[in-house]
């Protein structure tokens, strides 16, 4: 067997438990070390676990880490960082300041030798692939992107920030009938509204006014009021049963016009029961081309669209010819 | 503007016709020629058209030339000999033989300094690539390949050689019931006969005996046996009017578990009006891809695999950024 490529993870929530979980999956791989802010012995990796300021001590220990914190505020400082370090993965998915942040990343990474593939996951990711691919083939059409069923964080929060709201758990779901339309070749212009609704499930405080709570919810600006948007009010115990995994997915159509006036249709999708599992696996594949690209001599900061699929695997080129093409 | 990519056409069938029509879209390429075995006066092109032997006259004159042949006996020749001249792309889809046909046109492409973009379009292509996806990001799991709803030509050819049968067209349909249980998660063991149904229409000659046409249709081996088939004959009129245009599509699914037992599902799908055009449009965007891998100072046999999907866009990595991730 090869040489296994060695794996660092920095931050253990949901995200870097999934790239542990994921890399147990890929032979080729192998976790050497986990960095975290918080105590490391209430991490519960299998993985040995550092405070995250002795990962430059790993400087020749480890081929690739995966930065697993938040886009917010995490990544705009790690990455940058880290990339000075290591080659890095990430999942930068604040989409308006990716621009800035490829920036920051590919100068430090350019500066010192290392590989810095930002951006990985779905959306941005896996979704921005299929824009791209859809738009270049098609170049005469519209294009779509549904999200859900899923659960949106940003929303959920929103709901419990409402007073009298105990726990709340937001799924961004699809309309139907806009998706059909799109598959169906009609091209629609869709609003807002046509495109998503919002299922809110709430466990309200006791004695909280349920009709008051609803309408303050339905109606919050920038996340409920330009939606159809429904609330169901449940019990705890219901909650904490029926609530508490992360799915999501969506799907991104083209619908585009060749020749005189002929219809052809490009659709991806997912259906994910577990979003950060998922995001973590393509972390995983994409650290393993990260690896390979720093093998071949290149450096900066990349993102998909600047990495052949063929790096993503395993395999061969001769064995992906044969096998998958 | 800048300066357009010149392309040619080898080969002016449905596929070449559709890669002139979607050259139209493209505005940062034109068609210079169009080559032919044909008599050139006869072919419906707005383009020049010369006889074939006239190509290597247009070394300096053409950026990428684009192969229409078909995979039997035009490809296997003309891919290495127009390799030695040109950047080429085809859509060579014999699939036993890709590994061999790549070595065939990179030796001869890298011997002259070309790029050879092969077995590009949707199966080999946008098929094959969504395979390598999935895999290298869901490694457990299974993957289902489903064709259709689409007219299959070599199942067309079968039936046209049926003494009695006069014209016959065989749609290709997938299993709805088998596809709803990929989607689903089961991970079903799919047999050849559940994955897909063979949907023949007929026209008969005078006087031939519709029963027994349909029972020799029906149990032939290879083509039909496997299969639950259904033969309609229908008259020549109906024929002309509802069976004359070529759709196609179909999805490949990556059913795969990440973590304890967490499903995960990945669907690629295309539905088709017109299945030469969609090809010519792919081979289009890989065209493109040539002439910039060509411009880097690339040379030899490449497939989807190699190639980093921002080089089918017209736009700069920059806006590509900006506007896609």
């Amino acid at each position: 067997m090869k040489e296994q490529i060695r794996i660092g993870i920095v931050g253990y929530g949901n995200l870097g438990r999934g790239v542990e979980l994921a890399i147990r999956q890929n032979p080729d791989m192998k976790l050497d070390a986990v960095f975290t802010r918080r105590d490391p012995s209430t991490i519960p990796s299998e993985a040995k676990v550092y405070p995250i300021e002795d990962a430059e001590k790993f400087k020749n220990d480890i081929d690739v880490m995966i930065l697993c914190g938040g886009s917010a505020t995490d990544l705009p400082e790690q990455g940058p960082q880290f990339a000075s370090m290591f080659n890095i993965v990430d999942s930068f998915d604040t989409h308006a300041k990716i621009p800035e942040y490829f920036e920051d990343v590919d100068r430090v990474a350019r500066e010192h030798g290392h590989v810095g593939v930002i951006s990985t996951g779905w959306d941005p990711g896996l979704f921005s692939m299929n824009r791209l691919l859809a738009e270049a083939i098609l170049p005469e059409g519209n294009e779509y992107t549904f999200w859900g069923k899923g659960v949106s964080q940003g929303h959920s929060d929103a709901i419990r920030r409402v007073k009298g709201v105990k726990y709340g758990v937001q799924y961004t779901i699809p309309s139907e009938a806009a998706v059909n339309r799109v598959r169906a070749g009609e091209n629609p212009e869709l609003s807002t509204r046509e495109k998503h609704i919002r299922s809110c499930y709430v466990v309200a405080e006791e004695g909280a006014d349920l009709a008051a709570l609803e309408q303050e919810i339905v109606s919050m600006p920038n996340y409920f009021a330009d939606y159809d948007t429904t609330v169901e009010f449940i019990s705890e115990e219901e909650m904490k049963k029926n609530h508490s995994s992360m799915p999501h997915g969506g799907m991104v159509l083209r619908s585009g016009k060749t020749g005189e006036n002929t219809t052809q249709i490009i659709e991806f999708g997912l259906k994910l029961e577990s979003n950060p599992q998922f995001t973590a696996s393509v972390l995983v594949a994409y650290a393993r081309a990260a690896h390979r690209l720093s093998r071949e001599g290149q450096a900066g900061a990349k993102t998909v669209f600047d990495i052949p699929l063929g790096h993503l695997s395993p395999k061969s080129a001769y064995d992906l010819r044969k096998e998958l093409l």
